[in-house]
C-alpha cells in the first residue's frame, strides 16, 4: 500500500485531522472548513468526543492502526495530516498495533523510552516516511492560537507578573527534561510542576494542598503558567487551554493563567474570556521569554 | 533577656535540639549523648513525637515562641542549637508568635515569601543574632548522613543508573527555584517533581498514576532521587530518608532510591537496609554531581 495521491489540479489537498479529546479538533475542523478545505476526521477511540465527530466525514481509529488510517486517508484524498486534541500517553492495552506498526516496533519501543515530546516527534517522522505531510494547527488556523495580551477584563498584579516570570523561567529550565508544560507559582513559591498526571490533576493537587493548609499564600494568589518546551515541534502536543482550565484554576484559588502567545492552542477564546471574567481571573498571552506587554 | 551563657570551663556547651517529626531528632540526641554532650530537646508542638521526647530533658514549644525557647535554652546552658526532623511549612494558625517574633514580623513576612530554603536560612540568621550557634546535624554526628554506595543487598541496573543521573541533573536544574528536593524518574521519563506536598504524597501520586495506567514503565522500574539544593545550608532541612520512605517507594512500584551521600540524613541505616532487602529495592548514596561508584 502506498501513500496518498495528492490532487495536483488545485494544489489544495484534503486535510485529515487525527482527533484526541476536547473541543480543539472540532475548532480546527470548523476553521479549515471555513477556508473551503475538504476534511476528514480520524477520531481516536477512547479520546475523541463521539457526539461531535458526526458533523464531518469521519473514520474511527485505534491508536496504532496505521494501515487503516493510511488507507482511509488516501481514499479521502488527505495528504495533509494534523494531530490535535488531548491524548495522554497511552498504556499498552490502549494500542492496537497492526502489521505495519508491529514491524516498526523496535523503532517505536526506542521512542517510547523518554518523554512525550520524544515519542511524538518520532511518530511524526514515521508518518512522513509514508508520504503524508504533517501540518501544525496554527498553519491552518492561526486564530486557534493564543494572542498576546489579555482575554477578558482582569489584569495581573505586580506580584502575579513576578510569578509569571518565575514560572516561565522554571519551565525553560526543565524543558530539556521533557516533563510537563505547566507549573503553578504563588507569591514566588513554586506550588506544583506538572508530570504525566496532566494540568487538571495538577490543579486539583494545588486545591488540596490549599485545603490542607500547606500553602501559605491566600486564595486569589498564584498563577498557572503553561509553555511549550523550548524548540518544540509545533505540529504536536502544544499546550492548550479552554474554559475547563479556567474553572480548574479557579477551584485551585489562583489569580490567573499565563500562556505563551502563538504557541498555545485555544479552542474558544470568547468562552475562555467569559469564564475568566466570571471567576475574576486574568488570562494573558506572554512571549516565550516571559516578556509581558 | 540576653542570650545563653556558654560554659567556658570545658569549651563544650549544651546542645539544644529543636525537634520536628520522625525519628531523626532522637537519633541525633542519642548520637550526641554517646559523645557525652549535655542535651535538651525543644520539641515543636504538632510535629515532634510525644512518646519519644520523654527520654531526654525537654520543653515543648510552639513554632514562634522565640522568647520561651531562648529563656529555656539559656537555662539549660545550650549555646549550640540544631534544627532536625520533618516540619512542613506551617500555616499561620500553627504559629504562636510571642512579642519578640511579632517585632520581627516585617522581616519574617519578607522571608515567608519565597521557598522553604529562603525561609529557613533567614530564621537561622535571626537565631544567630541572639547569640546562639546553629550547628549542622552532621557536624555533631556524621554517622547520621548517608554513606557512599549501597545500603542493603540490591544493586541498580544500567537503566536505573541512567534514571539516577537524569534525576540528579533535573534536581540541579530546578535548584535555583527552591522547589522540592525529590523527583521520580522511570526509564528516562520524569514521573513526578516534588512540591510542597512532600516526598510521601509525591510517591502516592506515582502509585496512583501507575494504577490508572498513565505510566508506561512496568512495576519495578523507576527511582526516587533526592538531593539537597545546590549550595544549601547544611544546618537546615537536608533531605532525609527512613524505612517509611522505602515502603512508600515500594508501593509506588519503584526499583530503588538514590540520595546524595553526606548530604542526606538517615536515622536508622540498618532498618533502611532491611526494609530495602524485604522490598527487593536498592538504596544508594551517590555524589552531588551524580557520580555513582
Amino acid at each position: 500500500m502506498s501513500g496518498p495521491t495528492p490532487d495536483a489540479s488545485n494544489g489544495e489537498t484534503g486535510l485529515g485531522i487525527i482527533c484526541g479529546g476536547g473541543s480543539l479538533p472540532f475548532a480546527l475542523a470548523d476553521a479549515a472548513a471555513r477556508r473551503g478545505r475538504r476534511i476528514a476526521l480520524f477520531p481516536l477511540r477512547g479520546w475523541a468526543d463521539p457526539q461531535r465527530v458526526v458533523a464531518y466525514p469521519h473514520h474511527w481509529i485505534w491508536m496504532g492502526q496505521s494501515q487503516r488510517f493510511m488507507r482511509l486517508a488516501a481514499t479521502e484524498g488527505c495528504r495533509d495530516v494534523a494531530f490535535i486534541g488531548s491524548v495522554t500517553r497511552p498504556s499498552l492495552w490502549q494500542i492496537r498495533p497492526d502489521f505495519r506498526v508491529l514491524r516498526l516496533m523496535p523503532q517505536l519501543v526506542q521512542l517510547y523510552r523518554g518523554g512525550d515530546d520524544h515519542l511524538l516527534v518520532g511518530i511524526g517522522r514515521l508518518v512522513e516516511q509514508y508520504g503524508f505531510r504533517l501540518v501544525a494547527p496554527r498553519e491552518i488556523a492561526p486564530e486557534l492560537t493564543m494572542p498576546r495580551g489579555l482575554l477578558g477584563g482582569h489584569t495581573p498584579s505586580e506580584r502575579d507578573r513576578a510569578d509569571i516570570a518565575r514560572g516561565i523561567a522554571l519551565l525553560n529550565a526543565t524543558s530539556p527534561f521533557d516533563i510537563g508544560q505547566a507549573v503553578v507559582v504563588a507569591d514566588n513559591q513554586v506550588l506544583a510542576v506538572e508530570g504525566p498526571e496532566g494540568t487538571d490533576r495538577m490543579l486539583a493537587r494545588v486545591a488540596e494542598l490549599r485545603r490542607d493548609g500547606r500553602i501559605r499564600s491566600p486564595i486569589g494568589t498564584g498563577v498557572l503558567v503553561k509553555a511549550p518546551k523550548l524548540g518544540q515541534d509545533h505540529r504536536f502536543d502544544l499546550p492548550a487551554i479552554g474554559p475547563p482550565t479556567v474553572e480548574a484554576a479557579s477551584t485551585a484559588g489562583l489569580a490567573g493563567i499565563a500562556v505563551v502567545a502563538g504557541s498555545t492552542l485555544v479552542a474558544e477564546p470568547e468562552r475562555i474570556a467569559a469564564a475568566a471574567d466570571r471567576a475574576r481571573m486574568f488570562v494573558i498571552g506572554v512571549d516565550a521569554d516571559g516578556t509581558q506587554r
